[in-house]
């Protein structure tokens, strides 16, 4: 268990070269293990990479370095930054990405990049992650200190997941995410449920449509074909899905739609 | 040549975090190289997760453990498995995936997973994947015995590939996959082809649809271009394809299609 | 950084078990790093692959082992090659793909694969990447010389990408590929721009369609939302894009159309 990580979550896509290019460059600074999060976020959703960086990076071991690279601002001003956290490593672009995960691991300590000597040149002005992000991982992953490659800085863009509330009668959250499978992972925690929440009748509310009866469930298979289901989902946050169905395309629901459960 | 494999295949797509979730977890156990079988199985499909992992793990090394979730029953009553085989050791749920290939790498023993010390606290009723089949798996590539991970049982869902036959005038079988360039993978071994195949006048049969004189060629550029023939594919099983076209779209046929090739 | 990297790049998709079965095979020979660099190529699409190859290699370390099968003459009499270089080693069909990238990296050898020896059995008729290339990199990896492995050879397929040019009151060349954002990348080097180029008025021309008053900016975000821009991309070509935006669907543009820059 000597092996160092370095993770990589871009909305770069897997058909060019991009993603390759980024591990060429790991790969001849460092012999560290290389492991893909996601190169499909949506293109230039900041949002969407901070959620899959938040949920994934916990699973990781102390000392992985995490690279996340969706980036609309490159070749501006925006700045790079390098966040030390209790357990891992997070290098990216001061646009937010980095933040709620910072949070989660805590105890983070923000550098901004300013050495040239750990970066790739001639320096492109349009894919830093390649030039800037990938090698600063690579160099970290090696052992040089985060003081020789930046310098601390309390000055960035900060972004924080907010959570879902239980309100006594309701139940308040917003969906932050569908998966492959049609699933809507909520901001609800597990843990605000109230105990007897599967033997209550629950309807849920967006906008103006309402569905009324949603059984809560232990898992997808308890419930019928199709139906609409509630159910702790894997990040042990409230999920609403629906058995061998796609829940999001039956319900029409859109990541940050709000979303009210009525308990009686 | 002291590196152990862990493979990866399932149902998850690349899009979202849970393959990372997966090797997050991984990595936090062991130092294997971890390598990718597919994650875009066709949800939920067990029969096309148990195919590709039938055509794909023989050709991995001794000692590779294949971790398989195509997981329709998370969450309910169905076990968690371990099987060892002469060669390599497979890790995933009771639905049969693991089987085909079990009974192809021979002499194969069926654990049942039941010890929690070797799965991820708390517990998630959604993604066994992460919490029970990785960790497992990585725990295996650190030695850990099975018999201390899991109890020997006779009681799984078993599967098995049945394979086409020679009857003479004709060969019968069926359609087992449709590949990125539309070949239609048949369940025909080449080895059941008469010496004289490819001398003789070859009609295709499925349902009510007929095609005659079908070239047998050695390869895709041996027949003209978007010209229909056969032809033993690379899992050395015959494949029905088109020179630079796509078979399947063509034909519109699917898998688990019965199909008859009359010799003449 | 003992480590030897494998790369791979080719038009199998991730879809199936054709990569997995190629990363299989050279996990049974060597502990090398292997590292994707594409299997989403547009299928048989030789050139498309080549520049793949061509952009990304460079960013590999000295001694990377480069198996790149774009291979629609597969099972027929086309040779397999391996290409030695300054830097780095090739290995693939003999239909081009390589050979960019040979002429980029310098001082090319090659190489005919002609030793059975090396390769998997049964060999199939379909699948060189399989049981020719995959295994010939990984005994590479392992330090067996080239000329056990095959012989040297100077027929061979040729191919380069032709630069553009720099014509005083225009410059002249064309779309090598389109990236997944929309960016559409040409052939003109960057260097080949008038060092005013910024400061003057810029109108693109392709076939008989015409679009004024392009700038030329340093990045993305420096042009308008929506706007049509020019910019030296991250492989240090110009590039063709749109802030925020799809250059090549709104311009209509292909690979391989050629293009005109009027300066005034």
């Amino acid at each position: 268990m000597d092996m160092k990580q370095i993770t990589f979550l871009t909305d770069f896509g897997t058909k060019g070269g991009y993603v390759a290019q980024m591990k060429g460059v790991v790969c001849s600074i460092t012999d560290a293990r290389i492991v893909d999060i996601s190169h499909e976020v949506s293109p230039q959703n900041v949002r969407e990479g901070a959620f899959l960086l938040w949920t994934t990076a916990p699973f990781f071991p102390m000392g992985t370095i995490h690279v996340a690279v969706v980036d609309p601002g490159v070749g501006t001003e925006r700045k790079g930054l390098i966040i030390t956290t209790k357990k891992q490593i997070l290098v990216g672009p001061d646009n937010g990405i980095l933040l709620p995960t910072a949070h989660l691991l805590g105890d983070f300590v923000v550098y901004e990049i300013t050495n040239p000597k750990y970066m790739i040149h001639p320096l492109s002005r349009t894919f830093h992650g390649r030039d800037i992000f990938a090698p600063v991982a690579a160099y970290i992953a090696r052992g040089v200190p985060f003081g020789e490659i930046g310098t601390q800085t309390t000055h960035f863009v900060n972004m924080q997941f907010p959570l879902g509330e239980n309100r006594g009668d309701r139940i308040v959250g917003k969906i932050l995410y569908i998966d492959r499978f049609g699933n809507l992972l909520t901001n609800i925690p597990y843990d605000i449920l109230p105990g007897d929440f599967a033997q209550k009748k629950i309807s849920l509310l967006s906008g103006d449509r309402r569905w009324d009866s949603v059984p809560f469930v232990a898992s997808y298979g308890y419930a019928k074909q199709g139906e609409l289901l509630l159910t702790v989902g894997s990040n042990h946050f409230l999920e609403i899905s629906m058995n061998q169905g796609n829940a999001a395309e039956s319900l029409g629901l859109q990541p940050d739609a709000e979303i009210q459960l009525l308990i009686s």
